[in-house]
């Protein structure tokens, strides 16, 4: 089934401790329309600048991504500068130039209204909400991202936008902050009381936390020998967890667990290159190769 | 198979955002005996003082726990006292009074001195070392656990002993200072050459991560909704690791899988209550439904 992903897409400066960057494509969109490209047919809902060449575009080409929601306004791409400390956790954003994405007014083809899986990944809750307004049929399946600068400045649109939502993918501190509760499992609990029935606790190197209904799920993080840069680790999460569970169709707990470790694959590709350069060359034998690897890390028998 | 666990008996004095307990037993070598007794019978050496009385050693009693080798010395026992975070991952050491530890010299009873499974709790290395020099048989397994103070200030005894050690049990901040690198599968695949086939690596509330000759195994902390006092979990972690091993006297994959889940189990119920509250009053169908709680929260199919 169709997945729909509105969200950034966008030029990144990156610097880590094994290289440097100074302009790749990036964008919490282009991350998981990749990702999740793997696993489904994708329509993507975003706005570039006049910088955005053929190019650039040649990342959705050859996939199945439908990319006529992509608009393109005058100016410059959102551009996002960051500086990675010694322990690949901790980062700095040097520079956030919003360009185009200030004038975002997120409008669906209308051949995209009939979309019933849908991830709103990282942008202002309002427009979130926006694009919910806009579909015809009712959703199967509406995850959302969101970050700090959403939860400190505009809660009351989050959480309106959060009542429509049945997935919630977000980092630790986030949840911590959103719920205002340490404990994650209790800031999970406190989170589903907002709405979303499952929260997806992305926790980067610990890997990630799935509280849905009662059930928890958890799976460590592939322990990568080289992570070059973490840029898009997240979105590539969200993505193939996205992916995963559109192709299949259900929300189950069999389903939702396997998209888990689908999302944790992804984030563990994107993290071993720069920008989307070891994601756009995956092939779906060394997805599954990975995903096997998973369950050989975490298999045991009492 | 007995075990054979060397460290210390000590007081605690604990406060956390949930109490504050002026004085309760504790000691590396009391929360790793006694989570292990759940599982093998367990000999103990470790020294106490005269502030040790029979209640103090009620701890011990009605389980398969040989005391003959905790010597009583005079003056004081070794005394710790601790505050944690409200994130209860950092503590701050608010006063060590190591009391009768000073002189700490560990000698084996005789019939102490044919075990084969052999857990050295976090002491000095030199003296982790002499513990080795009195078995009369050759061991089958050696874990040792130490601490950043040992690798500051006497890594040359500290890699002595390790060269003798099958299992290194270690925090992930330790592993990263002894071995140098930030990655922690780096950090183990160094600390592999120092003499350790296998290193367990305790990362708190984010699980564990085994690193045996090429294999990995991650397992994530069991979420607890309410942890009351953390001290004594890493310790509890090493007992039920331990114990695991000890009764199914084999080293094999499946064997330190499995103990990685009873060591988790054991850490996870030592966290829910100061001190050895949780942790003494256990039941092996308790000890059961939770490692198989460990089995629902981590299983996937692909």
């Amino acid at each position: 089934m169709s997945l729909l992903i509105v969200g950034t897409v966008a030029f990144d400066a990156v610097e880590t401790p094994h290289g440097k960057v100074d302009r790749m494509l990036g964008g919490a969109a282009t991350y998981a329309a990749v990702a999740a490209s793997y696993f489904t047919p994708v329509r993507i809902v975003s706005v570039v600048g006049e910088d955005f060449s053929p190019r650039e575009h040649a990342i959705f080409r050859g996939r199945p991504i439908d990319t006529s929601g992509i608009e393109r306004a005058a100016g410059r791409s959102f551009f996002w500068s960051g500086r990675y400390a010694e322990n690949m956790n901790d980062r700095t954003t040097l520079e956030t130039q919003l360009n185009v994405l200030a004038g975002f007014d997120p409008k669906l083809p209308d051949h995209f209204r009939d979309s019933r899986f849908i991830f709103l990944a990282n942008i202002h809750p309002a427009l979130q909400h926006k694009v919910l307004h806009q579909l015809k049929t009712k959703p199967r399946l509406v995850a959302l991202d969101t970050m700090n600068y959403w939860i400190e400045g505009f809660l009351d649109e989050l959480r309106a936008v959060l009542r429509r939502v049945q997935v919630l993918l977000i980092n630790d501190s986030e949840a911590r902050q959103l719920s205002g509760h340490h404990n994650l499992i209790e800031a999970a609990r406190r989170i589903q009381k907002l709405g979303p029935k499952a929260v997806v606790i992305k926790r980067g190197e610990h890997g990630a936390t799935l509280v849905s209904g009662r059930d928890v799920f958890a799976v460590p993080a592939m322990p990568i020998r080289l992570v070059r840069d973490p840029t898009g680790a997240g979105d590539s999460f969200a993505g193939g967890f996205m992916g995963s569970l559109s192709a299949a169709g259900s929300l189950d707990q069999g389903s939702l667990r396997r998209a888990m470790i689908y999302g944790s694959v992804m984030g563990s590709f994107t993290v071993e290159h720069f920008g989307l350069a070891r994601l756009r060359r995956l092939t779906r034998k060394q997805i599954q190769s990975r995903a096997k690897q998973f369950r050989r890390l975490t298999h045991f028998e009492l």
